[in-house]
């Protein structure tokens, strides 16, 4: 039977009504400031996807029993931050609406506020685990204050103080690291202490944002802005297992992969098996 | 409404119902005996045709007004030559039992051999245009008759004498262009009549299958066997205007883009020009 | 004696109070919507600059002969076109204000619109000239109308009709191409009727504003948007030496080098040559 | 004296009958499903060795002292793995009759399929240890049973049961690991218990097949399907000097480099250092 | 006001009186044997400085307070090895003349001994500490004395045995490493015995070269010879730091980063962010 | 038979004692100012010339039936120029001494005069025709004569005035044009008059040098110095066929090749494909 080509990350085609998690990118880079690219990472990860294997020798599970759907990049304005944002969420909002999960694929970091604003509004006691490089805490970078380098401290406007959790920060400017001290909780360089507060935020939503470039450049080269001296391969794999199996993940993120910066394909192949590595961790996969 | 992602090559998402010509990719290299890549071919044209526009100021006709419908690649068997030419005729002879023309988008230039089984069956006075670089006329390439640089002969095989048309071929070995003085008719270096052939075959069902080497390089360098000398791109287009509207081209395909050897992506680019000026030039566009 | 490094195009560190034209870069790509890249377009010129010769054998004229200062990149915002545009405006009003000749690098195609707000200002009759292989005549493009696709309409919106003269025109929506029909003067595929053009525009201020995707992607490969079928160097160089030697070029820009997808190095020398060329066909260099 | 070029793996010129060990490459990867490219994995090896030492300070030895002759590459049929497996048989059977080691350079994995042929039929006790991140025990893959997904399944029909030791294996099908648990040793993720099958097997003719990908990607990312969290080189080096020096070594084969993925060289560098570190730990070096 | 273009390492715009360290590049890797680029480093590190962070969340300073100039490249005459030495002599004459320490970025390694002929003619007393993947300790190369393999050698024909500490030497000659024995301390593989040599050292002047392929090639792929098996970049990160802070560094240099065979841009990354961290660690930053 | 591998040029693998043209590589680019990497020209030419057939069809003659050998790279000092000229002159006298035609594949243009300095000995009425981009009649470059931009000018000391025929210059200094008009011939930007120069110089022996940069960059990217405006390839190799098959060539050379500049590898094959029809053209091939 001729039918138009259907084109979804490894295995998540799953029918709409028995998809408990929705896969959709937002292949947006506009206010990245260094070196754009992560435009392209959504289509890469669902491209590339069919280089691992659905099977997980960690978790002992496989895709082909996961209840995931995959519908695609959003077609978004490059120029217009807040447009942007806005067509985010309202896909989240969709999925939200439909009792699925969202999980989004960046694009830079600054997608993650637009699901942010659709989950907010849902959970008013949502908390935010931040896997990262950078702080993300400015009040605006270079006059814009919707930027990439800015989002966390949007996603504070929303939460308040005490509900971020940032894991992995290794840069950022002297200013972001002195406000954060009052307002959230940062873990300069490593996951330390991850554990304690996946037990503290049991049985609450909690919003999973994880920037790829907390991975060491060894690890994932394919980045916008590679900061050395970060984490291993095995220590996010242990983190996000422990993140997506223990806590009441209501929305997640994967984001910053920019594979016009990865020629050798290494980074893109790391993004597949993390995605892969959440789908299959949570509890209801 | 959230539904599994659809992509195919620009504008070309027509039901099926009403679809008339048929596009397919066929990713499959594995007799390439200089540098393989063309597997990407197919998902490459696919994926970067959002680069250009429907509408073609050359022939003031647009995408959206055509009927084409693209179903995506064959999952093809690497390694078995015979079991990949096998699902190609396959997927031909569904397209052609449909009442459709098949357009098919390599690859390296073997997959040809696949439609021209399925389309030669039902066409016993079916002719073959050939744009190339290379004679393709070995008998056999390094023990293998089932090889890229066999398939024009392959053909031959098929429909004998006296049917087979090459234009732009400028390499090949000494014994081929010795075997092909007597079988069929090739214009070396260049498209020099190519005008009165089309004229000589009109009304008469034919192939037409162009492998994009015969570009010069500087125009696509993207490809496994670059050979300086090619014809240009101008020279190109006003071809595939005039055989794609003149003719009767019952099927057809486009081969030997390998985007791995095209950083700069201008190759691609050329492909989906390419393949938009011939979905545009059909009259039953 | 130690002083900061300084680093300037070619031979272009004239005293600014001796200089006659004034080069300045706006590193900005944030509209573009297929493939990023060109904010590191007036970086590469200006560092690769030093693979080209000062003198011009086509010209017999020299660099060193040149009053041209180049004062750097701005540093825009991303993710705000309204933003850099006012920053390009600014820049160039200054360049203005000392009576010299502004000489935008871009970035993106948009950047030409803040340099045309500030001259459009001071020359109410000016014209524009217009080298491109887009028609860049949308009204709006995925809902932004600050955008590259746009960007000689919004120039229209300042200048009006009949003053807008494109050339090598050979890629664009229907409904570009039939808007234009009734405010541009369109040379679709080359640069024919240039000599007459310029020859109506003698004494006229004009802004000339140069894409160089114009040329043909074999010659220039490192744009974001490559559009087979374009112009050669020759062509171009005749050009630019005609409309920089016989016409008022009260301001101009060149722009769309993307850097990053030219792994040669061919489209960035192509570009210095452009430039030098163009420096030194001014009657005051 | 003028004769023809002469190009060697690294100082591996010795003359043929004092040669103790024989490297030879099959560029081959016609069964390569995901990304090919190991085809030029041989002769990158060769021609780059001469940017790593004779000398090993590791080993405190050099090659300069070493007993290996580098025949060259085999010119292989592409597109039909029997045919290619026949002509890798039929090299390895020439150099065991000649009384010296084979050591095989791919190419995909699937080589070793046509040396172990050779060797299994001189060595009936043969056992083989597996240093790979696929297990590599599909039985058929798309349709073709000799496929690099299969090569240690084939390899099993050979040897039977108990005969072959994995480790490292961190990728593939559910039902692979399923079979392998009733028909081989696999050591998941890791090398742990390297030492004890070391001591096991002291004596006994072993073929050593080394699938470089094993490697995490950081160390080593240019193969066709990077996994990440692979072993480090410390270890692999450690392991490498271990089997070659104290095993009875009669056949062995270094594979998976994919030059084409590796734009900056460290992959082929990692090669050749494997290569000479094997080379050097042979007792009889 | 309009004035040339400034561009510096980020931050290192000082003015001249203030400036306590003066950062210069000596783009030369003429005597490279294997491949070269290195004579990009200097600007590459300049240009690429904007991606990282004018603060260290590791030592909690920030470049904005520091006392840094950045010079710029000399321009080098490339095949003459001494005329470029001397002009990298006459620089750092320059600045130790200034009162203020040298910091030069190659380049090849080759360019070390340009300075320490300079500083050595000073501090009669000088001692070296050398990180490297390579001992450079042969006394010619090829036919060649000054040779990038050999300038450690030529470093010692100035300071005599017992002043050269070598740390994290993997590579080199067995004849380098004998003769090593008696002359240079050497450490093998690793950094061991770092914090004794700070400790004898203490006090007095220290010239301080940096190799970056000390680094392993995971972290630090973009060099012309990379060598598996290297320090991590938290190992470098502490070993500078511990280096700048504590001994009376009176010149330094970091070399061979090669931006060409680093396209991911990951090196460039790391060695911009070792430099910074090595300007902040100076007692007197 | 084991042997050691010999890898020639295609099909250059003739007896010493039949053949009539030896090829030898000179692989050094220390004097490059620009962008190194013709160092790797003639391996890479080696190496890639079996992507091209041994029979032409523009001659309708076969490299099958061809005297000529390849003997390999030679082994170059880096960083002495002089020294490494020494051993390709050498090289040259030991081809004639046997009485052969020497065909030099370089490496940078300098290494001309290396065989230049030999073959002059002999002839003293020897001629010189030379296609370049480049006028390379410089003094001296950066303080240095023997730079690959003063090459010609360094033949002119041998030679003297009148001897040397320049076509297709189209970059240089103005004292190098200005200089040029009194001591050579120069014509610029094309191929003009080359019939009359062949038929001028019959019978008299005749050094041709052939820079590949005088194509246009759009048929060869990969060299150093691209420079817009060049020849095509077509005019070349009728070019090249007329001085090979008119004139008594006793010497000739093949420079300017970058592949690390050439990703797609076309220029690599335009350069194989020019040395086949080269060879080809000789009367006594």
């Amino acid at each position: 039977m001729l039918k138009a080509n259907v084109e979804t990350f490894l295995g998540c085609d799953c029918p709409a009504d028995e998809a408990r998690t929705v896969l959709f990118g937002a292949p947006f880079d506009s206010t990245t400031s260094f070196r754009p690219g992560t435009r392209f990472g959504p289509s890469a990860i669902r491209h590339e996807s069919f280089g691992v294997e659905t099977y997980s020798p960690y978790q002992d599970r496989d895709l082909e029993d996961a209840h995931v759907l995959d519908v695609g990049d959003l077609e978004l304005c490059f120029g217009s931050a807040e447009k942007a944002l806005g067509d985010i969420e309202a896909q989240t909002e969709e999925i939200l609406d439909a009792g699925k999960r969202p999980f989004l694929l960046g694009g830079e970091h600054l997608v993650t506020l637009g699901a942010m604003r659709a989950v907010a509004g849902r959970y008013p006691d949502l908390h935010i685990i931040h896997l990262d490089a950078h702080a993300d805490l400015r009040d605006d970078y270079l006059g814009a204050n919707l930027s990439h380098a800015c989002v966390i401290r949007r996603c504070w406007d929303i939460v308040g103080d005490g509900r971020i959790f940032q894991f992995g920060i290794r840069s950022g400017e002297r200013a972001e690291f002195a406000w954060g001290r009052d307002h959230v909780t940062t873990q300069k360089f490593n996951l330390e202490g991850l554990g304690k507060t996946v037990e503290a935020l049991a049985g609450k939503p909690v919003y999973f944002t994880l920037d790829l470039d907390v991975l060491d450049p060894s690890v994932f080269p394919g980045t916008g802005t590679p900061e050395a001296g970060g984490i291993s391969f095995e220590a996010l794999r242990t983190a996000i297992t422990l993140i997506c199996s223990k806590l009441n993940i209501v929305a997640c993120d994967v984001n910053e992969l920019a594979p016009t910066l990865d020629p050798s394909g290494v980074s893109t192949a790391v993004a597949c098996k993390v995605v892969r590595e959440m789908l299959l961790a949570f509890p209801d996969y």
